[in-house]
């Protein structure tokens, strides 16, 4: 699948100044390596607690509520199988623990994808945005269904004439899930 | 570009009660057709004006400030191009008018993508999530540059071991394209 996203070239030192400003680069090092050896479908390794670690969740634009949403594809087909939220605390526990962990807006805390029905999403790679708001994550969606309908993607309702259709099938009864 | 997304299977029935009440289904009138012919890759027909029309839009669940997030995707590659926003019109624009037209939270005004640039997003589908409050478009992205970088997506920038590193050429100098 690495046609899905085209070819992995090292940036040659151009970053546009407008970029750098609104991104707040400046505490992201991006000169440290100058030719960096990409790493798009490997596994993450750990973070080292530290200031590097506190700089690249400082360059994420988290919004008022101290969130910021996450994008999850799977690694292999490219599907998009959900978005959701995170917050500080979930971001560096996703990457550390190398799983999707989001924050529930609605429950107030702490989410781990998969802690109950055991579908974890086992993390490939994060990515940020442009305007560093946005991450999207690459996933192995263990189990094959990341939604709570039982599908294997949140995204099963097509819009066909005015109507949302739903088009994909439950893979498993939400009963047996929880 | 089919496996990407798995098959497509009408739903046979199946819709938990939850998902229904969440989602405000009772108004999408989704058992009209229970055996839908998915068009995934169809170009959309433009809208009739009418209470189907209104239904669909009110079934979106918009948040306090009248928006959802839009994730545009490449409709052959699957690569994820940009998160941006919309309001009622923008959706409604963007179905009616086949391109994706966003709502920009910072200029406070609609935002017909690629209208200052040419990079036009031409639309192949559009879908919502279980919970209502998430769209994806499949899209064809016109020139091959969604970010405003000069870039193919705005997800440019990978993690590694403390840093976001851009690892994604810049395809045209951005002096040249606005």
């Amino acid at each position: 699948m690495q046609r899905c996203y085209g070819a992995f070239v090292s940036l040659r030192g151009f970053l546009p100044r407008s970029v750098a400003a609104r991104a707040s680069v400046a505490s992201l090092q991006l000169t440290a390596k100058p030719y960096p050896k990409p790493r798009p479908w490997g596994i993450l390794r750990p973070l080292n607690a530290g200031d590097v670690m506190s700089n690249w969740l400082d360059a994420v634009k988290w919004d008022a509520d101290g969130l910021i949403p996450a994008i999850a594809q799977d690694y292999k087909t490219g599907r998009i199988l959900m978005m959701a939220w995170m917050n500080r605390e979930a971001l560096a526990l996703t990457v550390q623990e190398n799983r999707a962990i989001y924050y529930s807006r609605s429950r107030q805390q702490l989410w781990r994808k998969g802690e109950s029905s055991g579908h974890v999403q086992q993390l490939h790679e994060v990515r940020l945005d442009c305007d560093a708001d946005v991450i999207t994550l690459q996933v192995e969606q263990i189990g094959g269904i990341a939604c709570h309908t039982g599908r294997e993607s949140c995204f099963y309702r097509v819009y066909q004439d005015g109507e949302w259709v739903s088009v994909d099938p439950v893979l498993k009864d939400p009963k047996d899930i929880y």
